[in-house]
C-alpha cells in the first residue's frame, strides 16, 4: 500500500533527500503535500514532479505567484501553512525536517490528527520534548526518529524491551574541527565552521557539529525519545561516522547499527518502518575498505558546548528550551558575520547563566521563553 | 517462571559456563540433567551444587560407582545416556555443548520432544544441518545458537524480516596464527596452537581456530541456520574480537552486535531469549579503552581450510559431512603429535577429493560417511 506524505522543509538538506527516497520508490510513496521557504525555483520543481495537493511557503505573495502558476494546486503560507501542510487529511506520515523550533507547533497539531511523525527537527524535542511525548502517547501517534544517531538507537532496539537497555552510545564524528585545540578555534571563519569531514548537511547543523551542540542536542533529544536518564547517555568520539550509534543491554550486549554516511538510509527507514525498503544504487559498507575504527573519549572542556547541553538537560523545564533558542541565535549571529566562533558557546552559557527554570512549561510559556532567549542573545551584539 | 535445562557437555568449556549462568540466575533456571565425559571429580562437584535428577557419563563403569555415591540420582552412559538427557521430560531446553558429531542424534531426539535447543555443538549443523533444520520445523522446536557469532547474527535480526537480510558477515579473530605465514605454519608445535589471543576455548576449537577451520564450520552452520547462500556469507579478518558478526540489510543498514569476549553472554542470551537478563559483575565493553576497532580482508590461500569449507558448503550433501569428520579426526591426530599442523587440512582436502557427494543423505548415511571418513583420516597415518 502506498504511503502518503507530507513533508515540511521541502527545500532543505533532509527535505530534498526525503524526496530522493520518495522519488525511488514511487510504488511505496507519495508526496501530497510540502512546505518550502523562499526558495521558489526548487519548490516549482518539486511541484512538476511530484503534482502534490497542497503547498505552503513562507511569503504570502510567493504563495499567490505560485498559486497563478498552478492554479489546480492549493497554496498556503506562514506558520498557518505549516500547520496545514502537517495535518493535511490524506498524509499519514508527517516528515518535520523544517529547521529549528519553528516546526513544534506543526508537530503537535500533526500528532493530534494521529500522523506518524519522522521527525529530523530535533529542536522540537529539544525544546518542548515534555509535550511532545505527552501527546504522542495521548493520541497514539508514533515519533520515529531521522537523525541518524537516533536512527541507529531506535534500530539497536528492534524487538528488543526497553526495561533492558542499561545505556544509550551516542557516536561522534568531532566535527569540522575536532582536531584543534581551544585556542585554534580562537579565529576560525565561517568557511572553516561549514566544512564538515563526513556529513553533507545544511549550514545550521554544520554549524552545530563544529561546536558539538549537534551531538548536546542529540543527547537531549534521545533523553525525551527513550526516556534515559543522563547519566546512561553517553558520547564517544568516532572519527569514521561508521557506528551510527549503539545500545547497552543489562546483559553487556550491546547492539548497534553501522553503515556508509548518508542521511537517505535513516530517512528512509522512517517512512519504511518496521520494513526496510531495497536501495540498490547506494553504497555499501565495506568495513575493510575503511580498515580502521577509532573511538576515543569526549573531552567536555575541549566541547564546552557538549557540557552546556547535559547541564541544561539536567536542569530540565524550561533550559532545555533557552539553550536551543540561544543556540539557533547565536549561529545565526557567526553565519551572518557578527560574532566569533567560541562566542557561540558563550551568548548560550550567559543566557542560561540568568534563566531561572520553569518545570512542566505549557506551550506559551516554552514559547515566551524561547523568544526572549532570542532576544537577549540578539542584544549581546548591540 | 524458572526454566528447566538438560546440558550436554557439562565438564567441557561451554558446559562449565552454561553452569556459571544457571548458577548466577537461581530464580530464572534450574538444572535437571548433565551429561558428562569421563571427569568424575568435576561430574561430582556438579551433583552436589546442582541435585538434577538424571546424570550421564561415558562408562557404565563410571555411572555405576557414581550410582554407589548418588543413591537417590538416575544415572545413565554412553549414546543412550545422552539421549535420556536430551529428552528428559521436566526440561524445557537442551543445552548442547559436547564437541563434535556425537551430538547430532541427542540433539535430533530433542527436537522431537520439542524442546528448545541452544546449539553451541556447531558439528551437528555442519554435518547433518538439513535433518536438524527440516526436523526443528516439522515439531516446531526453536534451534537457538550459542556460538557468538551467530548468536550476534540472531541478535542483529531481532525484530527484523529474515527477507529483508542482504548479507551475513562473520568476523574472524585469527586465531593463535594470524601473523604468521604459511612457510611458518611449517613446524608450530601443539602448544602455539592452543594460545588463542582473545578467547579461553577448549583445545579441539581452539586448533580450528588456528586453522581457520572453526570459521570455515561457522560459516556452514550460518547457512544451515539462517538459510542464505555461501555468496551471501562472508568474512572479515577483525583481531579484537568486539563485533561479534553483522547482518546487512537491503537498505544497506548494517545491524551489529559487540561485546568483550566472553561466551557467558551468548550463552545466557540462548537461555534467556526472548528477554535478556542483567550480568551484573560482567565485564562492560569500553570502547575508547580499545582504541581502534581493525578490520582485514580475509585471505583464503593463507587460510586454506576456510576455502575447503566453502567449497564443501556449496558441494553441499555428504560432503560436509567429510570435511568436519575429517577434520575431527585430523586435529585428533594432530592433538596426539601423529601429524604435524599444516597436516590437518591435507588430511582434509585429501578426502574431500576421493568423496563422491550423495545429496540429501538420511541418518544412516551421514552415519556412515561420518564413521568411513575418520577412519580413511587415521589410515593416512599407519
Amino acid at each position: 500500500m502506498t504511503k502518503l506524505i507530507s513533508l515540511l522543509g521541502a527545500t532543505g538538506s533532509i527535505g530534498i533527500q526525503t524526496i530522493d527516497i520518495i522519488r525511488e520508490h514511487p510504488q511505496q510513496f507519495k508526496l501530497v503535500a510540502f512546505s518550502a521557504g523562499r526558495n521558489l525555483e526548487k519548490t516549482k520543481e518539486i511541484i512538476r514532479e511530484f503534482k502534490p495537493t497542497l503547498v505552503s511557503v513562507q511569503e504570502e505573495v510567493d504563495a499567490i505567484s505560485l498559486k497563478k502558476e498552478f492554479p489546480s494546486i492549493e497554496l498556503a503560507y506562514g506558520s498557518k501553512g505549516l500547520i496545514e501542510v502537517a495535518t493535511h487529511p490524506d498524509a499519514s506520515i508527517l516528515v518535520n525536517a523544517v529547521l529549528g523550533s519553528v516546526g513544534l507547533e506543526a508537530t503537535l497539531e500533526a500528532i493530534k490528527q494521529q500522523k506518524t511523525i519522522a521527525l529530523a527537527n530535533k529542536e522540537t524535542l529539544v525544546t518542548a520534548g515534555h509535550l511532545v511525548m505527552a501527546a504522542a502517547q495521548k493520541y497514539n501517534a508514533p515519533i520515529l526518529p531521522v537523525d541518524s544517531e537516533h536512527s541507529a538507537l531506535f534500530q539497536s532496539m528492534n524487538g528488543e524491551k526497553r526495561s533492558q537497555v542499561s545505556k544509550l552510545i551516542l557516536t561522534a564524528s568531532g566535527g569540522s574541527f575536532r582536531d584543534r585545540t581551544r585556542e585554534d578555534l580562537e579565529n576560525v571563519t565561517i568557511q572553516d565552521a561549514l566544512n564538515h569531514p563526513n556529513w553533507s548537511m545544511g549550514a545550521k547543523i554544520t554549524i552545530d557539529s563544529a561546536t558539538m551542540m549537534n551531538k548536546g542536542l542529540e543527547v537531549i533529544e534521545a533523553q525525551v525519545l527513550f526516556d534515559m536518564p543522563y547519566d546512561d547517555i553517553e558520547v564517544v568520539l568516532h572519527r569514521e561516522s561508521i557506528i551510527h550509534s549503539m545500545v547497552e543491554f543489562h546483559d553487556t550486549s550491546v547492539m548497534a547499527q553501522l553503515g556508509t554516511p548518508d542521511m537517505r538510509v535513516p530517512i528512509q527507514y522512517a517512512l519504511s518502518y518496521p520494513d526496510r525498503l531495497p536501495r540498490n544504487n547506494a553504497k555499501r559498507l565495506n568495513l575493510v575498505e575503511i580498515g580502521k575504527l577509532h573511538f576515543e573519549e569526549m573531552n567536555f572542556e575541549r566541547f564546552h558546548a557538549l557540557k552546556l547541553a547535559y547541564d541544561a538537560g539536567r536542569a530540565g523545564g524550561t533550559m532545555t528550551t533557552v539553550l536551543n533558542a540561544a543556540n539557533e541565535a547565536a549561529v545565526a549571529l557567526f553565519l551572518n558575520g557578527e560574532i566569533r566562533f567560541l562566542q557561540i558557546e558563550e551568548c548560550i552559557e550567559r543566557v542560561m547563566d540568568k534563566h531561572s527554570v520553569i518545570s512542566s512549561p505549557d506551550l506559551e510559556t516554552i514559547l515566551h521563553v524561547d523568544a526572549i532567549t532570542r532576544k537577549a542573545v540578539r542584544n549581546m551584539v548591540k
